[in-house]
């Protein structure tokens, strides 16, 4: 596997509790123990923060902050893609296959 | 550039009105055209529905959803970093440093 | 009924399509003929919007926009109650409880 | 003072640290040691937990978790409230001030 996204999707796999993963020595494993309702609550939560750190960042003039709450919340949709057995590849064809069709419709409603 | 989400790193450059993006064709010119609030306010929304569409899935047994959302998710966050004159990249150097700092920090807890 | 809460309450139940609510005149009508979905991703938004007005209130030094977000909140919250037929006395009666138990478990803990 | 919510915002003023409280003994003097971050993080944790509960009540047929969590979400938002020096009055005469303005605006727009 070549891209960080694929390694961190082999990483939360390991995690499971059905793969090895142990909640012990794994925040991961520990998220996979407690179930869906703790891998949401992080999602809100670092969705929230990263809101934070942008309105921190017009303050300071730092937008590291932004950087770290978004890679947060990147990290914990990858525990959550794992916890349905979706993979990050997934959610880059999505993301591909729409910036195709909103190419084409963009560049018809320039015809208009 | 190679990767879908440098590709979408340079649509969101294109799409800022510096660049001529024009808010009354393109969507995410748009976003740019209100400012931080208004993507932020989507942050939140995207997070949520995100939320909404894992408790779905366990309902419906369909995944399709919460890949959807995530896409939705992670796309606005896309907006986000362009905003703050952030790449993905940075983002996944970042996951990359802590998958390398977690991956030491556990083979250490191991020992104990 | 002697309080706003209360009356807002009556209000929700009126805005019920099963009790005449219009969605065609009324926002709160247009909520419940939309469903659980709309009224939850409106819970989502506000939280966002008031975590933003907390943020902006430190900057400008007015607390008036934390004051608006809260009430749209509380509002929407209300339109979520009545979506599950419950009543905002019940949520006070919980809060009334719940001060009861932490004053006593406070008073104990003093003791400590 | 009469109300359940007078009495929480009374409460919520003796746990500042300025007037006494102890983020020892006291969850709410905790929230205020640390600041506006922590309060605004829990209003979206809270509000995640209400979209869940009500996701939550439709599989199980049992609304009394989305009563809990609604009351956890009134409650910080009071913990917030006194942190920006308002009263949970000030946002009921908001929702009753916006009542009578929606009031005649749906009159009005009943002619039509």
């Amino acid at each position: 596997m070549s891209t960080i996204l694929d390694r961190l999707a082999e990483l939360m796999e390991s995690r499971k509790l059905a793969n090895g993963g142990d909640p012990a020595t794994s925040y991961v494993s520990k998220l996979y123990a407690k179930g869906d309702d703790a891998i949401l609550k992080k999602i809100g939560e670092e969705a929230t923060e990263t809101v934070m750190a942008a309105k921190d960042a017009r303050v300071s003039g730092e937008a590291d902050k932004v950087l770290y709450e978004v890679a947060d919340l990147w990290f914990h949709t990858l525990v959550l893609l794992a916890q349905f057995d979706l993979k990050p590849q997934q959610v880059l064809d999505e993301l591909a296959r729409r910036e195709g069709v909103s190419g084409i419709e963009e560049k018809n409603s320039r015809k208009d």
